[in-house]
């Protein structure tokens, strides 16, 4: 597949701010059952292979996810700070439990699991995120670092607008990525033609900052 | 007044995390009009003297104010790299323009367009934001410092949950602060009671991680 046009600047703030850890770090803006918004910082764990969608992993008894109904729509916005420019990615949300049947995002679900380390998925095994505090249930073994607790999901952020800004330089440089409808897109193998498939494809514009 | 009781906390963050000048940057996620969330960057520029209420400064041009509408709810969330804390504050937003009446509100946007920088300033002279980009218009001169422009605006965030984790230990602590109804609280003066005025209370609770 063709990545999406602000996957290659995006990748580019990830390497300059690698040495930075919390460059993989961003937040994340969800409605709550009331309508009002939530907002709270994430961790970026990749891509969906093959795709645009970005992989973050989340506990099932989380607000974020009892609060996600259907209108999971959602706005993440990074900032890298070695750099100064922030990435702003609107656009829908997917959850991916142990009930997911689709056989991607389950394999998804599980190399996630087995790339967190043995301290975050403890905390998976911990009493109830957000409930009042109880001193006990904190000390527990590691659970089995193959196979996901069954609480233990994957947030996929599937954007459809990104908004690029780049803080230095005076002005400051702005674009926005729009998904439009899929069309459809020849598939080439050695640079012959091999038939069709439908494909979202990008309108970029360069915006006054 | 008597300030909420994560003042406290919010202050000791920003002290110990002040060698890092993006320790004043935070997310601001608020509903657009077609119901979805946004969120962005802001900078911290302190508290409306006298009250919990946190001071943003926007161009009236811009989209987040455009979508503010009646329904003003908002979530800013703020991590700190260094301490590896974050707040998330929940609560609601008022705009503040050159049309705003109330003195004391009036009195801050003066006050905070003084305290910009001139090329801070100087970016409310500038072609329409988020419009596509047009070459000409951003080689303006400075505009008076003493005099805020009038698409020059305030943002208060009036907090009413504030969400405070440390990441660091495990578990982790997390304490979530909850507004109450006004209540009635004495006025003292050296300590003689003076009379009552109705004050916000707040009640803090530890949770789970």
């Amino acid at each position: 597949m063709t990545l999406a046009p602000w996957r290659s600047p995006l990748a580019r703030a990830l390497h300059r701010n690698r040495s930075r850890p919390y460059s993989r770090y961003l937040q994340l803006a969800t409605l709550r059952a009331d309508g009002r918004p939530a907002n709270r910082t994430v961790v970026f764990r990749g891509f969906l292979p093959e795709s645009d969608r970005l992989i973050f992993v989340t506990d099932t008894r989380s607000n974020k996810v009892v609060s996600l109904g259907d209108a999971p729509a959602a706005e993440a916005c990074w900032y890298f700070t070695q750099t100064r420019e922030q990435f702003r990615l609107g656009g829908t949300l997917t959850l991916v439990t142990a009930a997911t049947v689709e056989e991607t995002l389950q394999v998804a679900r599980h190399h996630a699991w087995q790339a967190l380390s043995d301290n975050a998925r403890q905390q998976f095994t911990w009493p109830h995120p957000g409930q009042p505090h109880i001193a006990d249930g904190f000390d527990t073994p590691h659970p089995d670092p193959t196979a996901p607790l069954d609480g233990f999901a994957l947030l996929l952020l599937n954007p459809d607008q990104v908004d690029h800004l780049e803080l230095r330089g005076s002005p400051q440089n702005r674009w926005i990525y729009l998904r439009q409808e899929n069309s459809l897109v020849d598939v080439m193998v050695r640079d012959q033609p091999k038939g069709v498939i439908a494909a979202p494809s990008w309108r970029a514009i360069v915006v006054n900052p």
